[in-house]
């Protein structure tokens, strides 16, 4: 292995070449994942400067058979972008590829490096008097590489898409060790198979992710925020009609929040003075992007809001009146992972199901829950828009937090997610697969689609040297 | 071969089996391209009536070593869906399967068979309260499943994308006869690599699309055309910068179209009465797209034309003023085709350029034709929103048009696919590859692109007998 430092140390230089062979070096920070759940042990972390260097990096590899971890921030949830504990493994941290490349206004795109932390990129955006939307809680300190890699969700995804609609092309380096030149600024391109998508989403296993060509949208004229209180969950899919109706594509959040789960923000944060929630099952909240003006974003909440108190699904509502209080309701959905991780360990699900199913799949899932663990806690919230809920369970009150979690994850894990594929929805939403679920993956993916990612993944990877064991296990 | 024929007749029933043992059965429909530029000859014209027949007939095929051309509405502009000349390929038609098999409207999704006709689905969407907003001129005769495997695009991608971004989920029938059931209605879902994606645009050369769930929009309150006279092609970007601006998610429709085109349009029907592009290079269709109100609608028409022309980037400008005049003024953007064919045999280019790029392109190709040859007539039209034309070139005036095109075609295509390819565009934007431009690709496709693109191929379709010859020349 020594022989591959040294190349690894004449490409990258032997400042960006990190190994534990120093012990003043510490590189836990890329060995842990995010949740603190794995604790690899890397060969070396390697911070190549530029595209060539990354496809250097991968010839090298290549060479040795050496298996290649692809890493931006480093906050994915599903354990997909540490080593493994063999030591065996590099991290190919593209931290130091941070460059907007160029903007393009009149072609509405800004081509990036993999390696831009995903807040900047929005800065960037503004500045030149654009919207890059993609928008989660981590955005301070994911990149944009992973983001492409795992294809996020995030809030604003109801109307611009997860990252994947966000994206015209890419730069990849092939496991290989060559260069993709897929950077197009095009709309409209039918020149054969759509390598971007494949790409994206594929959470490093078919190449290393470079630079990206993304979409950016006019900023627009007026944000506003809008909290509701609704009697069912039936009345929030009710009320997510009338908004994709009434505010059309304006319609650019819509987050659910059940009251359990704002119960604890309102425990664990009750300076955020959570609205409305006592006397109702559930709250929603919606944002309103105008093109327009402040007074007509106004208006149209203001007409939605009455249809929909007619027809029965709000019961009661306001309207922020203040960029403060619309940033403060915001607040209130961000902090309920914060108050439930407060409150105890809980068993954490990142699911997806069809919209129109959402009421009878929670009802069938509390029911199916609660026979099983009398007295559990469902702490439900997520993103209504885009079918997405984060629907995490937490020990009966009293229940010590660790024992249940390591009794019961996987017994829960099992009853959840069989009850989403009764429902035909996705047991990954927005996070992916990694490593944590990788052996779930088996039993709810169609397996004539397994075989065939099977086969994408030898005919491009035949080493399998490219993040392995990650989305398909070996 | 009769083994075989008995088989496929035993899978769909004798009826749906054509093939020339009977000579009073005409094939020709199925054989002969839209621009009747191919004549093929088929074994036998196969029509299963579901997707298990599908997989029956392909296992058939498979077994056989036998070549498989699925077709829709052959209505493809690039020669994709007709058989060979061999005598030796079956065409798959999948015109029989034509439901639609379920719509959610609280999930604004609906299932349909891939053979369904796309008006259909537009009826089909409408009757139910919702848009299905893919359209295009063919759209009485296409199929779904063409729209699909092609990657269709048409007048509304500026708004709401090429096919694939309406397209949430597939069912396959994988090259060895599998079906992969992967008709989600989900908009989140990150298990795996996104095969719908590379299926789509794959033009049949990676499986047989059965079925697909498909996006719904509210329909709009309201829908206005305007028509405006613009300085030059710069002032067109300009103009389609404030446009995304005033209108944001409004705008549905931009199309450019040069004077000579127009000209064209006004000799061959003059009642359509082109309005203001004898004083003006360029004109701009606009189409606005209203949640609210036709006044709403109106006013946000008027104040963006308004912007425009104190910005110079618009010298005059109509706003339809009924649903037939908003008709009329498609029907000019529509009749240009038909136009220059009247006019004479021409050589038609179906590109993309990244938007900002499009005032040099053409202006650099402009000069680049008439240097090659002097009066070269230029009918340039397409969707500027989109950064696709459709960059037509025209005999001389009194040049004799067969003789141009069977000497030209050749040399025309370099030098605009040359130009193309300088200014980082696409040779082909919505058409596809096909058969026509399978020889063209490896000129102007990065290798890298074309080698994973061969890998995939061999991998999925190891004995090539899906549509070969399609995407990748042989």
């Amino acid at each position: 292995m020594s022989a591959l430092l040294d190349s690894l140390r004449q490409i990258c230089g032997t400042a960006h070449v990190l190994t534990h062979d120093d012990p003043r070096t510490d590189l836990s920070a890329w060995e842990t994942d995010w949740r603190r759940r794995d604790f690899g042990n890397a060969l070396a972390v390697v911070r190549p400067a530029n595209t060539a260097e990354v496809a250097a990096v991968v010839k090298a590899c290549a060479n040795t058979f050496t298996a290649i971890v692809p890493q931006g921030g480093n906050t994915g949830l599903v354990a997909g972008s540490v080593p493994d504990a063999s030591g065996q493994q590099i991290v190919l941290s593209l931290q130091r590829m941070n460059s907007v490349r160029a903007i393009d206004p009149d072609n509405l795109t800004m081509t990036v490096d993999a390696g831009c932390i995903l807040q900047n990129l929005q800065d960037a955006a503004e500045k030149a008097g654009y919207l890059f939307p993609l928008s989660m809680a981590a955005q301070g300190s994911c990149t944009i590489g992973g983001n492409l890699g795992t294809n996020a969700g995030g809030t604003q995804v109801v109307r611009y898409g997860n990252t994947r609609e966000l994206c015209l092309g890419l730069e990849v380096v092939t496991p290989r060790g060559e260069i993709w030149h897929g950077l197009t600024g095009l709309r409209k391109d039918n020149t054969g198979y759509d390598l971007r998508h494949l790409m994206i989403g594929s959470e490093g296993t078919l190449g290393v992710i470079t630079a990206a060509t993304l979409k950016l949208y006019p900023l627009p004229a007026a944000q506003l925020t809008a909290w509701a209180a609704v009697p069912s969950l039936e009345a929030a899919v009710q009320l997510l009609g009338l908004a994709h109706q009434h505010l059309g594509a304006g319609l650019t959040g819509f987050e659910v929040m059940g009251q359990f789960a704002l119960s604890l923000a309102d425990k664990y944060f009750p300076n955020l003075r959570v609205p409305l929630y006592k006397a109702t099952p559930w709250c929603v909240l919606l944002e309103n992007s105008d093109h327009e003006s402040e007074a007509h974003a106004r208006s149209q909440f203001e007409r939605l809001l009455e249809v929909a108190m007619n027809a029965g699904c709000v019961s009661d509502a306001v309207v922020a009146e203040s960029i403060a209080q619309a940033q403060g309701l915001w607040q209130i959905r961000e902090s309920i992972t914060s108050a439930q991780a407060q409150e105890g360990l809980n068993i954490k699900h990142d699911i997806s199901i069809p919209i129109s199913q959402i009421p009878a799949f929670v009802q069938a899932t509390d029911a199916l829950l609660l026979q099983e663990i009398p007295n559990v806690r469902l702490v439900n919230f997520g993103h209504l828009g885009d079918g997405n809920l984060h629907y995490n369970v937490q020990a009966p009150q009293g229940g010590h937090d660790q024992v249940f979690v390591r009794d019961m994850e996987d017994r829960v894990n099992q009853l959840v997610f069989d009850s989403v594929a009764r429902f035909k929805g996705s047991i990954s939403a927005e996070h992916g697969i990694g490593s944590q679920k990788v052996d779930k993956l088996p039993r709810y993916k169609d397996p004539v689609a397994i075989g065939m990612m099977r086969a994408i993944k030898s005919a491009l990877d035949p080493q399998n040297i490219m993040n392995p064991g990650r989305v398909l296990a070996p």
